[in-house]
């Protein structure tokens, strides 16, 4: 029992029709995968999203300190969490991404929790799962075909063939075609041009599906996808060239939530699975308004550290989709602590208190950044087995020296069991009042907006732009993006642009390298360095031990 | 009721739990993917193909005369005739290919049949179904990535970057993608090289999955797949890059065959569709095999006509599978007929009996075929509005002074009812003494075989290998391929390599330009003429005109 899928394989799930009507559906709103998994009907989501005297549950959203190699937990948390609210007799869902496929065969590591605190059938999960991928790569691809075809085919609409921005992608860690040249091979090979290759989570039409709340949203937003410009520089998009609607077909189904288990059958809708950095990085407001009207408490999850993910879910996705949380859980780990307070890798078994009073700089400026959008709170220690009393005492009394509520959990070697605690202050933060208010408001301009969450949640002095994003943030104006959201692309690994710097860096200035328009989305994402859209695969990459058995069953998945 | 996709949403369909239970499958034996497609699950399967006192069904081979632009209609007939010998009383089942997605977004058609002879949900098996395509798209393609990525990684197998010969595939139709560099971008974008894509029903993977008659098979032959050469000029195989066991991960649901209905609830499975050319363009043999144990009558069809898909399915798939034809119905139609006696596209509508008699000659060519393998056959009339009384005669008769069995049909208008009497034949001819012998013998060489084929099936005087060709031919004798079948990659419009000679063209020579090795599939694809293997889109694609509507069905599909 000492891997992932040997413990998610141990347990002999409930069907998913069970799961399902202890939330109130029926088999006629489900759409079977399989015995395990399930689509939710449009009809059973209008329904509840309709009903005008339906309960509203509470949203208690995920959120960590700034992530490091050693590992944070923050999906594991996030599905231990639903675990023990249930286990305290709360009707709690768990709504986390999908996971993508890609990585899958690079690296070891799944991304549905771990140990006891998992989402199930996991190798479904990690693999093909519902499908939706594969189906956002089927709308993303037809419209980067369309968009060649067109250059083919006389060029009606005038597109400047060196403005085209909008890649192809496939669910694969396929570096060789990070930079390519396309249309090839003389007259029958269409028009030759430099492209490129992105994996699938990092499509834009993965982050208008998280962002639709029902289909005809979805079309409205694809149709509005900026793919280059005209030879007058004016935006170019898929309206303009009349994929949306097969573009929108496509996604019929991928828009629909699924719905899986954890390993103790609490309900976790797993949909959608966006970047963290070039795009929001946060499951599908479909899944989590859903959710919210099926459950009395909805755990979910946003990317990276509190200055990433948790911003990210404040200012694009809250105000979206109408989704305030109720209560923020920091999830964080002694070693990261450590890690931040100076600690290599190679030494974080050892107890060292002094390293990690000194990385608790870092949590601070996580709460500093939560505490201003006027939501609860609780900091969750994640557990590992080589964390001292000592250390965990450390924090606990940290923690609560400046009135925060703290908790200790050990989700993944226990299970809802061990998240008790945590649940319970958890409960404690829902008893306190809310008055969410995102870090900048919808009016300001791009570079308002970029300044602001520089300055209130990186603790930055002020931005830069290099000359690249000043001449692109003046077209951006000139052609009505002037007003979007910003979708801040960061290294997750520092408040700054520089990923040595752990801790809490001060005084420095966040420079912003690009803009890049996902005007479907609705944001501009802000570059603030190098931000990787298609991984590569290691020397040795990890398909290489992923089998089938005799007996048919997948082993080596992680 | 003017559209297939009309017709199709006008019925509905039985709960594909019960179609399956008619067959004596249970929930249990079901991986169900929503209400109206089903997975059968392998021990379902296992337990059929393995029991030793099982019924074995009889199995009807559907081929066609040689296709013109005019339209064969060849998987109507076969569905509608399914659909006829169910109304007969008889356990029919209908096993037929899945569609590729990328054309239903370029020209106008399906291919899940047509009018009141479909499988159903047509949307559904036209777009992403069970996900079949994307699974076999996503295993082809870590087998590509893990190749590019080794030569990346320092090259220990030393492969030769210039002799690779795995393409890239996605289920698109996308022209800008036949010919690219990929590994562009400096140091962190791999090893530039010149390389393809293929459409997903090109890949060597789909002809594998449907000649692999289990899992462990499946692996084997993934593991057989040659990529390339190293600098010595010996093989470089999927298994020398360790993914085969992977991909096999990837496709344990593909496998599985897809149970859906047709309009008049006749089971079908629709599972697996390789090219007719540079593959061997059939269904899976899983799905045949398993029928043959669930049903009286299997109806399966073969690609193009009996010169292609019927001679590659006597001499890969019958003996690979272990699945000979008990009876072989040839589709005919009389606009075929008569442009093969030499009418243009735009005079079919009118009477003309001349040209009818003219193009009989094709028919009698792809009779002497069939007649070669000593199974029983009939020739259905596929009727079209156009056809004439006299016209219909002319052939009734003509085959009829042969003593050919022969019958009209109208199951495009009329379903199964207006295929009762070419059912009726059908079972005639199954009752007939059948001793299939396919072409040739598994023992000759390539040469032999390719000769063979040219002969005895296009009637060509003979072969000449081009240089390439020749040159190929001693590598894969030198390496030990030198006895796999052959794959004929010819034009589906004539018998020799010429697309434009129609009819019964004499004293031709075959010219092979190009022998690729599918080692994984067994055979040696030996192409003689140019073979598409992506297609395009054209000025104006299907996909402008598909779309949601208001309550979210599909239209404009077709």
């Amino acid at each position: 029992m000492n891997n992932d899928l040997a413990i998610a394989q141990s347990v002999t799930p409930r069907p998913i029709t069970e799961v399902a009507a202890a939330l109130g559906l029926t088999l006629n709103d489900l759409e079977l995968y399989g015995t395990y998994k399930a689509k939710i009907g449009y009809s059973a989501i209008e329904r509840h999203l309709n009903d005008p005297v339906g309960s509203e549950g509470k949203i208690v959203l995920m959120t960590a300190i700034t992530p490091t190699t050693a590992g944070e937990g923050k999906t594991t948390v996030t599905v231990g969490l639903g675990q023990a609210l249930c286990r305290l007799g709360k009707r709690a869902i768990v709504t986390i991404r999908e996971p993508s496929m890609g990585p899958v065969f690079g690296l070891k590591g799944g991304a549905a929790g771990g140990g006891y605190a998992q989402v199930i059938p996991m190798e479904d999960i990690n693999l093909h799962f519902t499908g939706d991928m594969h189906a956002i790569s089927a709308a993303h691809n037809l419209l980067a075909a369309a968009i060649d075809n067109h250059l083919h085919h006389g060029n009606r609409l005038n597109i400047d063939p060196l403005t085209i921005s909008f890649p192809r992608v496939v669910d694969m860690n396929d570096r060789a075609l990070r930079h390519i040249v396309v249309g090839l091979g003389g007259k029958q090979g269409g028009i030759p041009r430099e492209s490129q290759f992105f994996i699938t989570v990092a499509s834009e039409v993965m982050a208008i599906l998280c962002l639709s709340n029902h289909l005809s949203e979805l079309k409205d937003r694809l149709g509005k996808i900026v793919v280059g410009q005209n030879r007058a520089g004016e935006p170019i998009t898929a309206a303009d060239l009349k994929v949306h609607g097969a573009m929108t077909v496509l996604l019929r189904d991928a828009l629909k939530p699924n719905l899986v288990q954890t390993l103790e059958g609490t309900p976790a809708f797993v949909h959608g699975g966006p970047f963290g950095n070039i795009a929001h990085g946060c499951s599908s407001i479909i899944a989590t308004k859903l959710a919210r009207r099926l459950g009395e408490i909805v755990v979910t999850e946003a990317g990276f550290g509190a200055d990433l993910g948790f911003e990210k879910y404040c200012d694009i996705v809250a105000p979206t989709a109408g989704l305030p949380p109720d209560a923020v859980v920091i999830v964080a780990t002694i070693r990261a602590l450590k890690t931040h307070g100076g600690v290599r890798k190679q030494k974080l078994d050892e107890e060292n208190l002094a390293a990690l009073e000194a990385g608790l700089v870092n949590l601070e400026r996580h709460v500093g950044i939560v505490q201003q959008v006027k939501v609860p709170f609780v900091i969750a220690i994640n557990r590992f087995s080589s964390d001292s009393v000592k250390e965990i005492a450390l924090v606990q009394d940290y923690a609560q020296s400046k009135n925060w509520l703290v908790a200790p959990c050990d989700v993944w070697g226990q299970g809802g069991k061990g998240g008790e605690e945590l649940a319970a202050k958890v409960l404690q933060a829902l008893e306190q009042p809310a008055h969410f208010t995102p870090f900048y408001t919808e009016e300001g301009s791009l570079f308002t907006k970029m300044e602001t969450i520089a300055k209130r949640v990186y603790g930055a002095n002020g931005i830069a732009l290099e000359p690249a994003a000043s001449t692109q943030l003046r077209w951006l104006e000139k052609n009505g993006f002037g007003r979007l959201r910003v979708c801040m692309a960061k290294t997750q690994y520092s408040f700054s642009d520089d990923p040595k710097a752990g801790g809490a860096p001060t005084n420095f200035i966040l420079h912003i390298r690009e803009l890049r328009l996902s005007a479907g989305a609705g944001f501009v994402v802000a570059l603030a360095g190098d931000i990787m859209t298609m991984p590569g695969l290691p020397e040795v990459p990890a398909a290489e031990n992923i089998d089938i058995d005799d007996t048919g069953r997948i082993v080596g998945l992680f």
